[in-house]
């Protein structure tokens, strides 16, 4: 069984969908397939539902900036105040895409893997209360090298 | 005869010189190469000289705010409304390096082959008329998984 | 022993920091570990004591406006005019955890070697006399090639 891990650094919402794309797909054509979300990637898996208290101020602040899942992504090019990122939602939904929220579900109905690696998670504010229950573990640097060392493509998006 | 798989997934003309350096020099040790354009980096294969009537207004919109090919694109960082890139090209041009278009030509002769991807076009708009000959084909996320199985460096740029 | 090449191509903040944590993990747990600092990447190894001459005019508006050491560092999101990237240094602090330029350090001391690569160098106007002494070599594309082909995991950062 091939098996591919993809590291979803990112938040811009073009990146996310490449990434949901490819890592569908592998699981579709049977290959074992893990995706870590880290630093801005840990935005796509943020679950809007889940609010969690927090005390300090900066965590706070850098919270209310990060978007709360995936679908306030936006696009790392063209975004122009929103009518970028629009224009290609639209595009998608005309050509009955999914959303990138429904590609995240699909992916793990494919058997996706789901990691949120924990440094990053601290640097950033970010608990494991407010991710989606879709994420199976929380992960560290050393998990994340077992994991890509015996794989047969590794991706870093 | 080892092979490289390089995602072009940016239309950064940073990027753009990385990846056909890379490319290049590879096949010119003997490597197979396939380049994959992808979301903005489509951009980078588009033909200025074909221009293609887009009936639908998003298409036409999305289609006049990105790029038309290699010599249109400008830096990640310090663009500086057009000053940074400049500077950047004529150095380059100084030391006798080929533009980002010539090092395009020069990677399809030393045998890279150039695939675009055919999501990514629908979602951008992008058509298969538009792009330059140099484009070998036009694959799905299953033809770039099949390619990367084997391949002994996968890059994503 | 496992091998880990990783091009650290960008000179934001966070993919330092993401660049450095794998590195140093990986070489703690065994692996030989190379970092390519290329293009904006090779701010990171500028040694700020170290000021080089310039003739050319491009050359010092170059090195002018790219940071000088990982110390000068920006987060690519959320930088909010210096804001965003001191709220991140303050909770790294607070989290005992090291800054880019001790991770670096640390890096080094974990066995890491650090490569320059010679070409961007060139394009940027950057000197091997104002890189950091850590740097262990400046290297061609070629040179990259060697190492990344052998290699258990190859990121580009």
């Amino acid at each position: 069984m091939p098996k591919l891990t993809l590291v979803a650094f990112s938040d811009d919402l073009d990146r996310a969908i490449a990434g949901f794309l490819i890592a569908s797909r592998a699981a579709v054509e049977g290959w074992e397939v893990v995706m870590f979300f880290t630093f801005w990637g840990l935005a796509i898996v943020r679950d809007p539902k889940k609010r969690v208290k927090k005390e300090e101020r900066n965590e706070r602040m850098v919270a209310s900036m990060l978007p709360r899942g995936a679908d306030e992504l936006t696009l790392s090019h063209m975004h122009m105040l929103g009518l970028g990122t629009s224009m290609v939602k639209k595009r998608m939904s005309a050509k009955k895409m999914l959303s990138v929220a429904e590609m995240m579900k699909e992916a793990k109905e494919f058997g996706v893997r789901f990691v949120a690696c924990a440094l990053p998670m601290e640097i950033l504010g970010i608990r494991r209360e407010e991710l989606i229950d879709e994420i199976d573990e929380i992960c560290s640097v050393g998990d994340y090298l077992r994991e890509a060392k015996g794989a047969d493509l590794n991706l870093f998006i």
